[in-house]
Parts: C-alpha cells; sequence; structure tokens
C-alpha cells in the first residue's frame, strides 16, 4: 500500500475511534430524528379563548380557533401550550395533582377519557373537596381518582403524557394561578426523568391504594 | 489510486460526513468531558444532621459528617443534597421563592453571602412576614431583598448557583414541606433552562424595584 493511503487508513480510524465513543449520543441522535421536546411555560397565562383546542368528538363539526365567536384573543398561551401538551396523550396521562379546579384543563382530562386515553389522578384530600375542585367531576365521569390521609401534602404538580412526556413545576391546576401568579412549567420528553417520576407515581398511587384508607384518620393540618 | 483505495476514501467521507451532521451533539460531548449533572429530589426527606455541612469556615475545626454528638441520623437525604447543591456556589446564587423558613437551607444561604457569593432574593410579600421567615434574617446579614405587591402570589420556588445549574419543583423551602409533603426537586446543569430561568428572574428582579413600589398596594388575597 502507497503512504498515502496509510494516511488515509489512519485518518479514517481516528474518525471512526471518535464516532464510536461518541455512539450513545450520536445513536440518540440518529434515531430521534428530531429534537425531544423541551418547553418552559411562564405564567401569569395571557386570557385566551381555548374552545378549539378543547371541542369534543362528534360534537358539531371542529371550528376553526378564530371561528370562536367569543371576546377573548384567539393567539397562543401558556394555558392552551399546557393544554396542548396535554391533549397529545394517545395512551395514558398520570396525574399527580396537589390542586385541580381549573375548568379548561379538567375538560381535557376528560376529552382524554372520553377518547379512551388511561387517566389516573392522585391528588390531596384538603382540596379536593372544595367548591370548584374538578375532583368530583372526574371521577362522576368514570376517572379513577386516589387521594393522601397522610400529615403532609400531597403537594406535586406534574403529569406524565404516554410515559414519554414530563410535565412538571409550581403550577397549581387552578385558574388563580393561571391567571395571576408567577408560575413555571417544564415539558420534557426525557426517558430519564420520566422513569424516575413514573416510580413515585406508582409508589404513591399503591400507597394510596382505597382498601388501606382508614375511617378515622389522624391529619393534622398545618402548612 | 487503487480501487481499495478509493472503497476506503468513500467510507472515510461518508463517515467524515456523517460525524459533521452530528457535531453539535459531538462537540456538546468532548466540551462537558462528562455528563451535566441531572439529578431528581423526592420529598418527605428523612431528617438527618446537616451540621457537617453547615460549618461557617473559621469556626471551630470542620468535624467529619460522623462527628456531630447528635442523635440524628448523619446519611445523605434530600434535604442534605439539596444544601450540596446550593453550597456549590462559587460565585451567583439567584433565588426565587414564595416561601422560605427552613433554618438549614436560611443558614447555607447566608454561609455563601458570607463567602462572597453574590446572592439576590426574590419571594411573595405575603409569606416574607410570617412567623419563621428566614427573610428578615438574610435582610439583616446585608443580602438583597425584592419582593412583590402583585395580585397573584409570586409562587415560584427556583433557584440558579453560579448561573449553571437550575434547582426547581414543587418545593417551598419550608421544614413542614421538607419533613412532611410529597414534593420533587430537579436538578439540572442545563445551559437553555438555566437561560429560560435568569431571564425570568432578572424580568421580575427589575419589575419588583423597590423605587417602583407603591405604599397602598391594592393585594387581593384569594388562592
Amino acid at each position: 500500500m502507497k503512504r498515502s493511503s496509510w494516511r488515509l487508513l489512519v485518518a479514517a480510524g481516528a474518525v471512526f475511534a471518535l464516532a464510536l465513543e461518541a455512539l450513545p449520543c450520536l445513536v440518540r441522535w440518529l434515531l430521534a430524528g428530531r429534537r425531544p421536546r423541551r418547553e418552559v411555560l411562564f405564567f401569569p397565562s395571557q386570557v385566551t379563548c381555548t374552545e378549539a383546542l378543547l371541542q369534543a368528538p362528534g360534537a358539531a363539526p371542529a371550528r376553526p380557533p378564530a371561528g370562536c365567536p367569543c371576546s377573548l384573543p384567539h393567539s397562543e398561551s401558556s394555558l392552551s401550550r399546557l393544554l396542548r401538551a396535554l391533549l397529545a396523550a394517545r395512551s395514558s396521562l398520570e396525574l399527580c395533582l396537589f390542586a385541580f379546579s381549573s375548568p379548561q384543563l379538567g375538560r381535557a382530562v376528560q376529552l382524554l377519557h372520553q377518547r379512551g386515553v388511561r387517566v389516573r389522578v392522585i391528588t390531596d384530600c384538603d382540596y379536593m373537596a372544595l367548591n370548584g375542585s374538578q375532583i368530583g367531576l372526574l371521577r362522576k365521569a368514570g376517572i379513577q381518582v386516589r387521594h393522601d390521609q397522610d400529615l403532609g401534602y400531597m403537594h406535586h404538580k406534574f403529569a406524565i403524557v404516554d410515559k414519554k412526556v414530563l410535565i412538571t413545576g409550581s403550577l397549581n391546576w387552578t385558574t388563580q394561578a393561571i391567571q395571576n401568579n408567577r408560575e413555571n412549567v417544564l415539558i420534557m420528553e426525557d426517558a430519564e426523568y420520566v422513569r424516575l417520576f413514573m416510580e413515585e407515581f406508582e409508589r404513591i398511587w399503591e400507597e394510596f391504594d382505597p382498601t388501606k384508607y382508614s375511617f378515622f384518620p389522624h391529619k393534622q393540618h398545618g402548612h
């Protein structure tokens, strides 16, 4: 072999070795074909019309977003982005929420349930019975809900979509928080975070099994 | 050139093209030299002794963790991991916290201030004056604090260490939450998330400039 061929061989070898070293990174990049979803939503959210997103299937023919006659703006907002992330669910939705009273988010969860998505909800017993809570409506619709009987609060605010996307942050799912508070929500398509939060969900789900509820719990209230 | 050399050239070209395509991924991997920090802490945290972590410089010679004579366990816990992540700060610490009353976390922040780390705190005006709040102590120590005068809550719970690591989640920095609640905290060394949360911090920092405070704010209370 000529000298130039040897040089070529060494260069190719070096590039190959480098590529091999970075293989996990490379494989992830090749398999994904696109960047995994990463989004941060900040609140308060502008109040916008979310009707177009929340049209039930089989209801009146879907109107285009601008078609709704209400006087609210029809632009994107942090709330509409959060709704979109949830409504992307095709097989499963896990919710682990301290407070849940937003009517729009409640409708989105009911829509998913109607579409056959397996929805499971964990919540805090102190907040689920408050006026305006969505929990009663979800239960009436046939969605499984479990709650704590603990000393402390079930203070998580996360959702897992199709066991693929984690939605988590400071936001309680209330209109007060969405429209008035400074809040953040991360939307992360990230296998590692999803695995850790799924494990936490399953741990709590088992622990809050209704067969384990005591009828006279000694819940203490504090903050 | 021989046929085998051509083949080699084409192969090397293909590998090179592939490497070039994956360059951003590759560069990140080569530059980092290690995996960026990603950790999830779940609470409630076991109550452990954190004295060894919180020794002030110049105080009695640092005792090993097992040396503290108290009866608490001296193992790692979610709280000790959170303290470690904060105490790693060398130049700056931004805190944006709804409620801050944990004495251990308060001591950690004061320690960093003593070490010359530039600490800035944003908090919610409804919680800062409550019994046990750390905010007054931080101010007394000379740390800059700004608070809202808004209708809604400043409900964030995040910290940014050295403009490199984002710490965020559901956890308010109170002993009640640390020891009793179900909570999560993400620790992420992630340039993109840090940038977005730094921008949010600076936006709020400017907006809560004391020169803009009104003396008779019309804050409404709700949840």
